[in-house]
């Protein structure tokens, strides 16, 4: 079968390999869909550690093809999302239920094969049925839509909540229907492109701010009137973690999820935080959240088509993983 | 009667003045005890505004004397400790119950004459009633014991959890007890003074750190074998800021509860916050928890005498709150 | 001016009383619209505690004619909702910020004269400024959907949740719209009324039963694949307790909303709630919500015009109040 | 080797049978302690599903004798405990993270064989190591108090509440201890056994009522000065379900522990949940708590001995598990 495989850091090309086996708990998933994700760019560049050689891809959706021994959960044909990130079951962050914090955590599609191919093995409790007739397109985003969903449970949006969301790539996009659905009255995004600033009007926002045209802090308080309940940070870059927390309204909260480089300094204000009692809030991956992320996907109540700005063959996957993002890419999607 | 006027930044003074009236919903309380605290330094360099000229004073605890029209709480003889911050209830803070946050707070000893005097005006809901064989001294901790109620509740420590307490001044070492009554099974105070490691040991922490004198950081990722649940940063100076995210356990949370100079910026890893799941909650004031401090106090159950360090009168007060505080200094207390 | 005052228990007349005067610290406000509600027929029959005489009107909108000495967040003229509650601060649940708890509860309409009525006398801090080019009407429905809001914020539902009510009067049909604003998936209404199945489909229910032609029980756990995750009670009945525990997901949870008369026993099944981890919440009152309701009524995102279903004047209400609701009455409003 | 084998309801001997065989993943224990629990005695009576024939014995504590393939957590001759309860990790409630609440879950000890002989076979995942010298009388402990420490999270308890706790078995002698851990400041057991009240207060009770002897509910009122903020009910008779409810401040809550019959019937008073707004937070099982306890048992925080009223053999087991408890019967050890 084809799959597309790191081979070394900067190097990455699609080659027939064998196709996998189902390992005793492990079904082998036909891939339909995946999505490139930014992190397959920083690993691709060596940023974020990987297996060697190893094929790529975390978002994936697929139908069952074959049934490892032991397995009861699938029969064949169905219609799967996977969740990528596997917890080892033993260690104390485990063993306290928080999975996401796992000490050996592993992952499909960094330290075991992904979906950048014809076919993955996945143990069969990573993966979680979907309607039959989802577009498989949908399907692959249940992945990061696992990750916002997290970050939903960590915002506390109460109906009538005010929320500002801070970039707007996909994560944005997402977190924008998802403050939505959690009945937040005002929805802010912030972001630099004009054309994901429309995309946000249209899914939900009810302003979208340019941080280069306005001072984007004072809106955003202007708009509240004072302060804002709930900055989504999904930029990942010291900008938008320290307007974030300066738009705050006082006894709001700020979810961290953008990914800052590791070892990057960014000062706050403590005396701030303080006496405005604003919480920093952390939201890291999915923990018990993939299920709720395919429930979302498969009732149909998210708009993702529009997120789609590219579908690729496995062909081309190295040549976008190896570039950095065009301007106006929100989603690209690999059909194989 | 004899107040300590604070008549303009840097002069303060003892002096004769009026014996306040209760107005309508007013008690009048004879002072019998008020602690000096670190923010009456800051207010007299004026590092902290306040009205001028205003008699200072905001942890006290004394016996009502008089009592004002409309009063049906008190009738005069009780043994109250006094909550000094007074919420407006109209403004968007306090119709949310943040009264902590209110937008309009005013404060006995701050922007109204307090308890360095003989007596003080309060208005009657400010007022908690105590057993009436309590001693004072022990009365007048009530105020910032809420405070730190507040930030243990924030803490969120169940039991078995360890807890490191950075910074052994009064606060640290009423953390140290509180942390112990919350169920911390260890309980690290973190401070440079040997005098306050040992009173801290005395009154419940399982081990305490000279952090000038070895790496508290790593000393704590051992004994808790790889990081602590919960800090409560009690110093209010950048490197415990920085220490204490540090030290925390992935999924662990860290309580702001120091007071750093307004516009001091300190510089934090979000990378680390992120993967690590590491919450910072600041914890402000004393919202809903006067009352349950002054039960608490009332019950007997903290070790208070041996937090005060010294007594003075009156007439002692410029002297004190003018000056650095002395080596070894937890808590003066002031008894007119 | 005219008043509806309830002179003795089933004796309740309109007739000229004195205006008010604002006392210190009041407010005098010229009703526009004010709402009955159940409570007001129950109070009519005695079977909720009142002053005697005194005029009825808990839920009420209008504008401030007169300002009392010492009042400085009004002006006059501005358009109010007013919050009857009043807690009186000081005692034990008070200082716990607990007010709807409060040992002391006073209310507008109920221990002191209410909004059934030309004017009414109002304590400032009761009062919430409204846009004021709002629909008074709008206006009166703050106060139940403040209660309303404090039960959805016990119900905690998260996107995706789905979630059944019970009971489709005016409560049902303001909770189908929060339950949606809070990002629920599936909504069930379950009430016996064909007008308010068809009411509650339009203003968002994604189902709605009639518990009287199907085992609604067996519905809800069917369509919601073996149980709801909240339900709320809304009818204030026994039976809709008891198939609520039974409609529960295991780990949901029942929000207790409706009255039940006081003394009447319901049995419950222990071991089922046990082995379920089914939780019951119970929802009482507006702690810290009606600012949120009067901010959400504001901003125009409910649908409140269909729940009114008939519009009287004073002289009306007697008569109204007097009797039991028509069949298909939701809100009956009152413009004096 | 011996195992105490339950081959039909109401049968139960001691007889020989093959020592099992770690299959893959699994570790083979020798038991060195076994507790007898009132599960057990519903078991062998038939009133709570097993396999059949099967060994009981769910708490059992003692040393890994043999490590299967693929097991890396163990080598061999650790001490540990082992958390019978098997979640499947597939199901919906696994995958929101409510492993307890399990669709599939099998128990060792119950659905396969258990900890009443000289070996039992264990999944790797369920075992966790404890200090090599710790007394495994102790270890055995864990397993009930892994659900306690559920049942305490559910509790809330902040420094300085109140708690009562229903019902002095082992279970409410450990709430007793927990209480007092989680920094209960009253903790007031009802339990009818002298014994027990006598044991209770030496463990940090601070008061022990007989409920034959005094109104229980009025006494617990008058203590805590019209209500205790957490009741923990852990008898499981409808007595104390419903006194509980009674004894709750307003704004308390009730957790449910102690398992009635299926079937059984409880009447509540619905209006004085909601006005009191009394939460009932039931408690099964111990979802992501066993570390917990294991750490705790290890600490030796608790005392435990004095709760070991017997210790027998094997061949002692099926006579007292097909006997009711004697009198001041608290927790019945096995030695293989
Ligand atoms: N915590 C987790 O579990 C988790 C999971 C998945 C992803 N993430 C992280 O979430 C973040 C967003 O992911 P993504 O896939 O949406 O990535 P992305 O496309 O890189 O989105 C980030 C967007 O932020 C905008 N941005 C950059 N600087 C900005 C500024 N100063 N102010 C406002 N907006 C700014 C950019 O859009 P414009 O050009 O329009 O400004 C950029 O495209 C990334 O950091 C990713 O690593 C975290
Ligand atoms: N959030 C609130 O509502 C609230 C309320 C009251 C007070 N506060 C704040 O709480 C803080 C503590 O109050 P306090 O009255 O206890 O003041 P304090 O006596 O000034 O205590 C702080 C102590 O921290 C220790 N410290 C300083 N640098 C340190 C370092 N690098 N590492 C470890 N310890 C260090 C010092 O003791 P050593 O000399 O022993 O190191 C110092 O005495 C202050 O910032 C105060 O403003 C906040
Ligand atoms: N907790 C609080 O703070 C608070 C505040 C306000 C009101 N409440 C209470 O909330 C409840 C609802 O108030 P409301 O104004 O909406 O009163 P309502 O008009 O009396 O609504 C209750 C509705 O429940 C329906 N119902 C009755 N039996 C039913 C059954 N067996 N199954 C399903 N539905 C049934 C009835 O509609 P159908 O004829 O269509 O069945 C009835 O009209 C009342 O008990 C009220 O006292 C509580
Ligand atoms: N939720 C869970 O996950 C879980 C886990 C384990 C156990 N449990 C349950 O927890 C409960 C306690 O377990 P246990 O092992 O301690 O059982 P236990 O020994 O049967 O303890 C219950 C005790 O409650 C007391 N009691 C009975 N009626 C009472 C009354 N009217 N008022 C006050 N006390 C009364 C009895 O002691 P006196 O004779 O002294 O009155 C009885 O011994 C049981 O129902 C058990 O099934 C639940
Ligand atoms: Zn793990
Ligand atoms: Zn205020
Ligand atoms: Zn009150
Ligand atoms: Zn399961």
């Amino acid at each position: 079968m084809r799959a597309v495989r790191l081979e070394a850091i900067g190097d990455m090309t699609m080659r027939m390999v064998e196709k996998p086996n189902a390992e005793p708990g492990e079904i082998i998933v036909r891939v339909l869909a995946a999505g490139i994700c930014g992190s397959d760019r920083h690993m691709y560049k060596g940023e974020y550690p990987t297996a060697i050689p190893v094929t790529l891809g975390h978002e994936l959706c697929g139908l069952v093809e074959e049934v490892g021994e032991g397995v009861s959960s699938f029969v064949g044909g169905e219609l799967v999302t996977v969740d990528p990130n596997i917890a080892c079951g033993t260690c104390p962050a485990c063993r306290r239920g928080r999975p996401n914090l796992c000490a050996n955590l592993t992952a499909i599609g960094v330290t075991r094969d992904g979906g950048f191919a014809d076919y993955v093995a996945v143990p069969c409790n990573q993966a979680f049925t979907l309607p039959p007739d989802l577009d498989p397109v949908h399907g692959a985003f249940c992945e990061p839509l696992a990750c916002c969903i997290h970050a939903i449970d960590k915002a506390q949006i109460r109906p009538g909540d005010s929320v500002a969301i801070l970039g707007g790539g996909v994560i944005g996009l997402l977190m924008v229907q998802l403050a939505r659905l959690a009945g937040a009255d005002q929805i802010i995004l912030v972001t630099r492109q004009l054309s994901r600033r429309e995309a946000a009007l249209r899914l939900g926002a009810t302003l979208a701010l340019d941080p280069t045209a306005i001072d984007a802090v004072a809106a955003v308080k202007d708009v509240t009137h004072g302060g804002v309940d709930v900055i989504i940070e999904c930029a990942g870059v010291p900008e938008t973690l320290q307007s974030g927390v300066r738009m705050a309204r006082r006894g709001g909260a700020l979810v961290l999820f953008g990914v800052t480089p590791a070892g990057l300094e960014v000062p706050i204000l403590p005396f701030d935080l303080l006496v405005n009692e604003v919480e920093i809030r952390p939201a890291y991956l999915n923990p018990f959240t993939h299920a709720r992320a395919a429930a979302m996907v498969g009732s149909g109540i998210l708009e993702l088509d529009s997120l789609v700005t590219k579908t690729i063959g496995l062909e081309d996957v190295a040549g976008v993983v190896g570039s950095a993002p065009l301007a106006g890419e929100i989603k690209v999607i690999v059909r194989p």
